[in-house]
């Protein structure tokens, strides 16, 4: 819907671009409700034909988020987050899937930042995900490879640690007009 | 950053629900602040290793809308979009650029719907892409793929057509707890 929305439009452009990985987290818990106010942004998500290919795994066990987070991959943040969303997507059209698995991901992220809560995408190799599989049941055929760490920043380990670079590359190197010019 | 936001976080969860793929456009032009807003929201997309594996053709231009149009694949709708995004990925880690890709899209998507623009994916199959690659003169190795029509909704054209399915499933059968059960 693009109907009115309460929302500036200045303020939201920079809400979309204010955000930014979190990986250093505190251990307060997420409230239910953010929890629930993620899951039904994440179910709401576009995807080619409806499909909505993907299940959602909220991890708090925090024997299974250290498993997670030590499989082969990228995802070591999460061993010290106190929640992650796992991403189980159908496995019948891969790259169409790893697309909307993108979009899915944008939007948790967005979500959680309108809560004040912080995150950082996850990804796993391919062994990283048949240990994942193994560790939480997943069934053969469905695509394990995204979680997404979630919490409350810690801003004074995140100050403490070197920042990955952040900047972005300037719009007169990625914008062409009507035709491609090398 | 998740420092706080101006927004609520009812407010903005809303909003991001909320938004729904438009195919029907009115023919006025996008303001080209308000393309520029886009472009920014797009430039600040996160990406894997902050690699930003992106450009972005700019198309006003009505015969190569017309042109994208009629590429095999599903970009009908951009015949009659006052504007078009195409998504140039650069084609080194196909993968992550795809889910990359997805995040792009998305946050374009919003950016749009923050400024009352709808929008709408498209997708070229490869042969699709092969005929854009040759009207844009896009350098093989590019992947092309994607191109988000964007205009404002044309709501009278929208209510006349069957709506494609939009609803979604619910959170309980998408959504397992600390393990996967079928």
């Amino acid at each position: 819907m693009t109907a009115a929305t309460p929302i500036p439009a200045a303020a939201e452009v920079a809400f979309l671009k204010g955000l930014r990985a979190v990986r250093q987290f505190r251990p307060d818990p997420i409230p239910p409700s953010v929890v629930d106010d993620l899951l039904q942004v994440a179910r709401w998500t576009g995807s080619a034909r409806n499909r909505q290919p993907w299940e959602f795994v909220v991890i708090r066990d925090r024997a299974t988020l250290g498993t997670l987070a030590d499989a082969d991959g990228y995802a070591g943040h999460l061993a010290g987050a106190p929640l992650g969303i796992l991403l189980v997507m159908a496995g019948e059209q891969p790259t169409q899937e790893t697309y909307d698995e993108g979009r899915l991901s944008e939007r948790i992220m967005l979500a959680a930042q309108s809560h004040g809560v912080g995150s950082c995408i996850g990804w796993f190799t391919s062994t990283g995900a048949e240990t994942v599989r193994a560790a939480l049941g997943i069934p053969d055929g469905k695509i394990v490879r995204t979680v997404i760490s979630l919490g409350y920043s810690d801003e004074e380990a995140r100050a403490a640690r070197p920042k990955p670079p952040q900047g972005r590359k300037p719009l007169a190197e990625l914008v062409h007009e009507d035709r491609y010019r090398p």
